[in-house]
């Protein structure tokens, strides 16, 4: 068993003020190539703190940091394992070199930068601890690997657009594919599941284990996500058949909330089945966000005619096309409303399908009768098709819209199944 | 000087599929009440992992672990913090009662579990290490404070639901008190800033600085986040003078791009400065987020009239009343067509500000004259007044997207404000 820790420096994260997307990024690459990971561990850009953490993990077989690696004072990193490792620190004057090419590049843009300065901050970057191999820039920082008495250290920089391809690369380099070599490969599936509660799952896996399926060679974690389930597993390629037992134990017992099998997305999924057809929506509570969920994916023009927000009685009527007495006598929300809507979103754009939202999203505006969290959702197809389904959405506002989108996109897949039979 | 260490505990957060929200928030809390953080590590559910996190943040004065606390068997906090504290698990007799009272109310929506699986579960819950603080539970877990010959452990749920008001109450707890009271307090400002790059920022601190202006006592973290500058200062009571010389500083060289002072964001201040007025948006490349960026906060309903997603040439033209013409003469992404964007959305939903974008948003669509991310924009008021702008926008398509937003909310501020003079 090969195990990692992951270093991630700098105060701005350990401060909460950014997210850290280097942590998830690098753990779900250290699981693909069968390392299991120990820690990760955030420290921000103090020097004793940052070797704490490198000592903390000494007896691991990798290390991987990020950050740290700018111009400035505060950027740490390289010293710190030059001093973890043992190795003196060496000015790599052909490093420095290449660094300046760059920086050169983009100096019309930083006029207020001085030419002794650009060099300075250069001359830092390229003093790296003697022996290590390096990483070349993808922005101006060199990545490097280091040898170390304990753990080898691969010190990536921090912008993730940056520390993505660079560590691709490293895995190229021969020190990291011997060890990757050493770790074997483990294999990684996910089941995704919707409308089903946690606890099922739950109930699930140990009936399985019961009726006798092995899963002590799976690693499995559930996950509760933007409404959805995923069953995330991982296990030695000779574990497979234990796997194939676990999934159709799902299939057998959930099939009709199990949605993907091999990891693709609901929003995937939905493209996938949109190709060739037209779609629009008229969407009340979610804002603009059902619209805005269909319109992320590059390519989404090709079938996203476009939306109608109607939160006020008056646009739902001039614009979707909602008869005002449909309105007064059922509600703003209702499932009038909303398949009202979903029709108007069709004839208005001429599409062949309409997606109608309308619901309570609070904090205000709910009712004993329709409370905070009540939405009704109608999917429409011009063929006379359609799905109509009113849903108590538990959470905040932010919530409530967020679900209600994902909600839609499960439906719209199952009218899109149905109409493709 | 106090010092805490976070313990962030879970496969799912280790393994990069959920995001840890705790770590970031308990941060946020820990600054304020002017105590200095040392390290967020984030484990797994292994018992050896847990418990040389906590021998590695021995040397702190309180570590706080997050998680780990339900009935299941990969739930291990307590036991490890009870196993680090040298003090024995019993069974609390009283806290048992009380959770089961919580279990009975939900139990109407679990028919699937036993009475002997919730009494089980519940057990596990209410064996903690002797001598510990009981946090009531605010979901089904409790937390507790568990005193160490080390550092201090508070131990809290995983939900940040449970976990934020837990805090809260620990706060108030006489141990935790006693802690805080030895921090002292930490003044926290947040200045922001929008259209400055983050290097003028850098260039401005080291030029007060050679100024004279004292921020050798500030605690300074500048970071870019979704397209503005955030300066974060902490500092001591003491140092509130030179906390002035700095926010005058920066005022003084970047005042048309400093917005806010006050921590409010730009969200905010639109919310505010709309009150009392009515806006509709007609968006093309930012497909309904737009819309949805406005409609996110409570009581919009009030000021949003609706909004207009006009993806495809005949909608502009058939919903804002784009002419025809205009889009075959200047081209769909084009300064004229987000005015008439902006004016049809005056116009059609008889408001009194509309908003125009259109945009290549990519990552197709591009060409020489009007590449990826080039937005055009159109602020427009029923009375005349207008801010037109057209920027290009760094980053995928996501990420022009929703700097589209913000740019949108900042030309809106302005006029805004200047409707109000």
């Amino acid at each position: 068993m090969i195990r990692a820790g992951i270093v991630v420096t700098g105060t701005e994260v350990l401060a909460g003020i950014i997210a850290d997307r280097n942590g998830p990024w690098l753990s779900e690459r250290l699981r693909e190539r069968g390392i299991q990971l120990a820690h990760i561990l955030v420290v921000g850009d103090r020097r004793a703190d940052l070797r704490a953490a490198l000592d903390f993990l000494s007896d691991l077989d990798l290390v991987i940091t990020s950050g740290g690696l700018g111009p400035t004072a505060d950027d740490l990193t390289a010293e710190v394992v030059g001093e973890f490792a043992g190795r003196p620190m060496v000015l790599d004057e052909a490093l420095e070199e290449r660094i300046l090419a760059i920086l050169r590049r983009f100096r019309a843009r930083w006029r207020n930068y001085s030419d002794e300065a650009l060099r300075a901050g250069n001359r830092k970057q390229a003093i790296i601890p003697e022996g290590a191999s390096i990483l070349e820039p993808v922005g101006t920082a060199p990545g490097l690997i280091v040898p170390t008495p304990g753990p080898l250290v691969l010190v990536l920089p921090g912008p993730p657009g940056e520390l993505q391809p660079m560590w691709e690369t490293a895995t190229e380099t021969e020190p990291l594919r011997a060890l990757l070599a050493r770790a074997g490969a483990l294999e990684q599936r996910m089941l995704r599941l919707f409308g089903v509660p946690e606890s099922e799952i739950a109930l699930t896996l140990r009936a399985l284990e019961q009726d006798g399926v092995p899963l002590e060679r799976l690693e499995i974690t559930t996950c509760l996500r933007r409404g959805e389930i995923e069953i995330a597993t991982v296990f030695a390629p000779e574990a497979e058949a234990d796997y194939e037992a676990l999934a159709a134990g799902v299939r057998a017992r959930h099939g009709d909330s199990l949605f993907s099998e091999d990891g693709s997305s609901i929003d995937e999924l939905v493209a996938g089945l949109l190709a060739d057809r037209t779609i629009a929506v008229a969407e009340s509570c979610t804002g603009g966000l059902m619209a805005g969920r269909l319109t992320d994916r590059a390519g989404s023009s090709a079938y996203v005619l476009g939306g109608l927000v109607v939160y006020s009685n008056g646009a739902k009527t001039a614009f979707a096309g909602v008869p005002a007495e449909l309105i007064e006598r059922h509600g703003a929300v209702s499932p009038e409303v909303a398949a009202a809507l979903a029709d108007g979103a069709i004839a208005r754009f001429g599409a062949e399908l309409g997606i109608g939202i309308t619901g309570v999203a609070g904090p205000g505006g709910g009712s004993a009768e329709k409370p905070v969290g009540l939405v009704c959702f109608s999917i429409a197809h011009a063929g006379g098709e359609r799905i109509d389904r009113t849903l108590q959405l538990p959470g905040d506002r932010a919530m409530v819209r967020e679900r209600a989108t994902t909600v839609a996109m499960h439906l719209l897949r199952r009218l899109l199944l149905s109409l493709a039979r």
